[in-house]
């Protein structure tokens, strides 16, 4: 297919590896001798027409850095029909034939509808700490965040253990205990609480107990965030009334998990689905979005990538339990 | 002066290079060909006869290490006359000749009055992360706790940037803002707020306006915790009553303060401290701190080091305001 | 199958995440009732009888450190018939009743033809940094190694852009240039010359004047290590003949790749690998290797692991000529 | 003393901190009413007229980054009556009225040369990873070398301990001592060779033999570079003929000591010096270099900065004899 310029955007909650997943489109472009157009903020660039040419020279220096040189935003405006329309209105003006979008299902949700009404070519990249979607095995940011997480978590158990201290510490992951899962087993956390499994007072209590046994009084708890584990100082309350005699604390690790420098890992992965989407572009793909499956590049349909949800690895539940202590 | 044998223990908070501190004071005695026991838990284990001779070998590997191998924890019992007549048997018994109490100011008052009642050798090590005591430039884990801080607030003006929001961070330092002022001079604050200097919302709504004149709708005020400031979640909502169309969010770094491999600096610091008051006990020094001046290990009773207070260094909030924007 | 006590070595060259295969191979046991024997510097600890028993919590706080607390070491004895019937009469006199070997390629030989002639049940985790293993899509300290090369990569771009220098930066990887490709890729290398391609000087000096022309004079080129490829002097040599204004330099990373605290992905992987190895002896496996493919714990047989080689992703090498400038 | 536009430009090796004090002399000019011109490529930019005006928004994001946005370089021509007269000739057809030259020793030679020929004020910054430059306690970027020092060491005595080696390691400072003696002793080695003191082999190797005598085989002995010691390579061989069966490696640490993000001292320390700087020169400073002396900001001539030598500190030396095994 013959593609004279592109468009491309960051939307929704940013993550580590969005800059490299905007060099590597940028470059991909320029190598195929196609425009690209950079779109501020998202769908709000879109609807206000703010967006500008970006060549190779522009993204040099960049695969290294945090967080979105094209920022990012959330719009309600989009959600409207009279949003997308302003939205299509620039980009006819502009002159695109066809747009990446990278971010997570909200964006996509947005991505398929616009593509849908305005019969515009649209492929996604999965950018997003959670790892919470369908038809990919890593999204672009995951990584970074977990390797965030865990030497933060690190260094909480250097005073966790010097004080003889029982932690609960909450990270991201609302609806996805991805984070949760993995950090707390690479953390030796005595225990995971996370949004897929009902949770069980009984059974940290019991494994409190159990390790106070051997002698051991400092341990980590890891929480996924969000109301439905109940909060992570209700938790602390609760289990401060059953083991009074301990030092109990709470950390909220927060927004440090969006931002750093992206890892190895998350650099390569956003580099090779940015070439794969414009490449899908050029042979006329659509509607999709770009992951990676067992180190293959893949393409899923969005309303798929949506619907299904990528389920955790219930196995890894099992290993926490076997080797936490 | 001729010691047989001496006691070390860490007290109060931990704080990164307390392991590299007990490395040396170890090393030194071995040195010196002083027998060194190493007590748990700050003063509770001296109270509770918690200790057991350490050796050169011990300490091996240990001074990259977070926290304190000897733990350490608070001790009401010791504020007793009767906890520490406990503690002074246990001491004699175990035929200490001098102690070493590597903590804050509240361990040192301990250290004094425990000192005087039995007429016991002790040098005080300054260990906190505040940088709050008199009669050193730097106290260890300071430099360390620095660095913790100013790469979470890196991480987080990733995301402020990516999405034009003003973060409110909340660092450590309730009563001395020494992480505050530095680490916000250090990651080009907009604003920091002290509890040495009466806070003002007129100047802080004056920059967060001249920035937005210049089209900056992201920024990052640093606010010491503590009541004295009001809090880091009402200046938020303050805030966002007199800027309601921003995007403002709160963040507090927490523990991970505390933890971490400590810096070159504080290692280094660290080293000279435990080998200066090794030497300051066997030459007959008691009741005194070590500490760093001016590069050179000098030493301050403890009624000075307790009583005055460190004072934060004015200039730098000058040029706070000068860079800051 | 019913198994009373087995053995776990760390063998050939060190990398990060061994200690957190080594603590969950210890907890598994522990978790299933079986004892776990800590051999000492591989085949050389067996054949020398320097084994000690390790229970759960002398693994505590080990999950995130370097190196590995049972020492490796390669053993030219064991290579022989003489050292490998030394190595099974401790074996036997030790009451060991299956083996856990951690370590790459050359370990899983001596491994294989042990358990052949002795019929030993051994399992293999594989633990290196090359990435060059048949049967897993991730060996033990890859993932590690690559974030290392980075950071110092990301050190070295600064000084290179701030003086206009083209750097040659020779990663480790004799036989296999998992590292330089990736590595190169992330931080946007010039070009990454690797064992698996016929390199091409022709191409390298046409990308140098490419980039030139476009007036950026400061380029990082990535060499794996090895005779393979000329040397890296060599080939700064050659270039600076050609470009004769260009002020060239060379860094070897060396060995900081091997060290360093593994990263989430390499513990996780390794807690998985050494859950699933102590289940494998349990089921009565043998002679097979334990890897993770798509994300599922697989085996391999030994002689295949072996055998077969580890093909580098032909696709990464495009990704690279797109988007490096 | 009133002045309307200053240059400022960056001279010799990069330094970590480079850009904060770029920053922060850009934004105090600012904060004075001062145009500031930046001069590329240090001298050369002088000569050749390659520079453009700055503003503040110009360093927005740019505290935390390694390198000089403004590049520098050695410039030979500089050296030269003829070169430096160009120099003058474009400083005053851009109207400048003043100078600021963050570099080291030989860029300050430079600049007190140019600055009597012309009678340009001139103040200097001292930026140079060395910290061998009179008149301040810390030079901008020696910190941030440190750390990267011993972050990079650290993980060298992973795979030393787990290996049992002795590893000689080269770190930077030809002509100094003070990264060699500081990460030394931060990284407990167990000699540490600098270029101040006569090195002893027998003293190295009766080290070596007293720790073996304690069971102890990986050690770690830090080297500075250059031809005063020998060379790291040289000093492997003697001890290898000396040790025959120890395994001995050597690692050159390099270029990655240049770069990295600087830490929170070094920011804060490029900071201050580049406040004062400007004020320095809006004051009526000319020909001397701002530095740090316990804590306050002083001024030295260039004369002296050249002629004496910043000493490094004796009793280290000592400690690091007592401390390290």
């Amino acid at each position: 297919m013959n593609i004279g310029k592109i468009g491309i955007l960051t939307s929704g909650g940013d993550s580590p590896g969005m800059n490299a997943a905007i060099r590597a489109v940028v470059r991909t472009a320029s190598y195929y001798c196609v425009n690209c157009i950079g779109i501020s903020l998202g769908y709000k660039g879109l609807i206000n027409n703010e967006m500008r040419k970006v060549v190779p020279t522009d993204v040099n220096n960049l695969i290294h850095r945090g967080g979105t040189i094209l920022k990012t935003a959330r719009s309600e405006e989009f959600k409207t029909k009279f949003g997308r329309k302003k939205a299509n209105i620039n980009y006819k003006k502009n002159g695109l034939e066809g747009l990446i979008v990278i971010g997570g299902d909200g964006s996509f949700t947005g991505a398929m509808i616009f593509g849908q009404e305005y019969n515009i070519p649209i492929i996604g990249i999965p950018g997003t700490i959670d790892n919470d979607i369908y038809g990919t095995d890593f999204t672009v940011g995951y990584d970074t965040a977990l390797n965030t997480a865990i030497e933060a978590i690190d260094k909480i158990r250097d005073t966790a253990t010097s004080h003889n201290r029982l932690f609960f510490i909450e990270v991201m992951g609302k609806d996805s205990g991805f984070i949760a899962l993995n950090s707390g087993i690479a953390t030796g956390a005595l225990d995971i609480l996370i949004p897929e499994k009902k949770y069980n007072l009984d059974k940290l209590f019991y494994s409190i107990e159990k390790v106070k046994q051997k002698g051991k009084y400092s341990s980590i708890i890891i929480v996924s965030e969000g109301k439905k584990l109940g909060g992570v100082y209700d938790l602390a309350k609760t289990t401060k009334k059953k083991f009074p005699d301990y030092d109990i604390r709470v950390s909220i690790l927060g927004h440090i998990q969006r931002g750093g420098y992206p890892t190895c890992s998350d650099r390569v992965l956003a580099s090779r689905l940015g070439v794969a989407s414009v490449e899908a572009l050029i042979s006329g793909k659509k509607n999709v979005m770009t992951g990676i499956k067992a180190n293959k590049v893949i393409f899923t349909p969005f309303l798929k990538a949506i619907k299904k949800k990528r389920k955790i690895d219930i196995d890894l539940i099992k290993i926490s339990d076997i080797i936490a202590c």
